[in-house]
């Protein structure tokens, strides 16, 4: 059935066919790797995968080696290909924190980097809704789990919500998520977000302050707009979380 | 403001500082240029950036340096820094097609490079409540916008959904969405679908289709398994959204 041709279009690939069938290949098993599905931590080998696609085993060393050079997995003598590290998922079907999120699967702790008051960047007052060259309280945080870091998070709060965190014990804002505080702080349950996602490059500072293994790796990067109760701007925030580290996941109804 | 330290905790970075803070900037700045808030092209100029982050000259064009790698901006003689290319949202907030999303930019068109019959690789099999070996419609479509190809979309349905796509005027497939299509042949609307979104660096052969300038570039790996109102499976998809043209957007109630 894998050969079959002439039904629907048909689009010939020449010279490339095979990096297709591969890209197409190592789709599949991204997913695979990043949900988990290899409990042992081991890849089925060639000879299992070439059964498991239907396609030929050239196509099948070629998918593992676009693997390989995203960083998801690598090949060990006498055991096969291995996944280098698991994917934690963060749900994006609401607010919540990293912490919360992982409280299941480890301990978070946050290295605070920076944690005082600063003139709000022109883009930042305006988004947060305060006068040009106003007074914010900068905190940024490097996210990890277990010793594996997976987030470098930079946070602009309203003056009169972050100052009083920057009177908190360091312990504290190493081991509770920023949501957590901000509710805590202001009394009251946030609102809800704004967020944005996008892929990028890791450039080298944020690169080495992640640990990523390999240059040129990707990461999320998240824009979050977080709004108190009465509607108000509490915070924003710039996420970059590890590619190779965490996966976004939502559950979506059909827009009307 | 900017300079004062001794409040909360100030972190040392030793030798980074001015990388630290050019990384601030440029996450700052980058959001700005996805969301279009340079409506001429052209980014403010090095005094009006100095201005507006409070930061050094040399800080600045660190950050500039950042933006200019990940290909967002770059430097024209006797213009300045002017943005390479827009960006175009996408909603997270429910199920939509790349088409009815971008309608009112411009024309998205479908280049079809595969549309047939496959035996379904088994990880794809299972997620679609197949039998192992089950055949299943493969349908391969690079997505372009006014020219600009913008996601290399591969999508596995149903047989008895995705055949009757084969049979198609191949302008059909060239100018509709699959939610679309899939809605008009079972003659429902769909229920939702299951996302996941991960940030990799693209590798070669996807770099070629998606037409990416720069070695090295990041792209958004969406997974999207769909569902039909009835709760069965319709069709998974393996989605590839160039980082430098797309922004996936959400607004998140608090989770509880």
């Amino acid at each position: 059935m894998d050969t079959s041709s002439g039904m629907g279009h048909d689009t010939q690939e020449t010279g490339s066919g095979r990096a297709a069938r591969a890209r197409r290949v190592a789709s599949v098993l991204r997913g695979q790797v990043l949900d988990g599905a290899f409990p042992t931590g081991v890849l089925p080998d060639e000879r299992a995968l070439i059964a498991a696609f239907g396609v030929s085993r050239n196509t099948v060393r070629e998918a593992l080696g676009l693997l390989r050079e995203e960083g998801l997995v690598e090949r060990r003598r006498g055991i096969g290909t291995v996944v280098k590290g698991r994917a934690y998922e963060h749900p994006l079907d609401g607010l919540a924190g990293l912490a919360e999120v992982l409280q299941h699967h480890g301990s978070v702790v946050n290295q605070v980097r920076e944690a005082r008051l600063v003139r709000a960047p022109l883009a930042v007052a305006r988004r947060l809704d305060l006068p040009e060259h106003a007074e914010t309280v900068h905190l940024e945080r490097l996210r990890s789990m277990d010793g594996v870091p997976l987030s470098l998070d930079s946070t602009y709060l309203l003056p009169e919500i972050g100052r009083p965190l920057l009177g908190l014990a360091r312990e504290t804002l190493e081991h509770r998520d920023v949501f957590d505080l901000i509710e805590t702080q202001a009394g009251s349950p946030l609102g809800g977000a704004e967020i944005s996602v996008q892929a990028v490059v890791a450039d080298a500072a944020t690169r080495a302050v992640l640990a990523m293994p390999e240059a040129g790796g990707a990461v999320l990067a998240v824009e979050r707009l977080t709004y108190l109760a009465d509607g108000r701007p509490a915070d924003l925030e710039f996420i970059h979380l590890r590619g190779d580290r965490l996966v976004l996941r939502a559950s979506l109804g059909r827009l009307r």
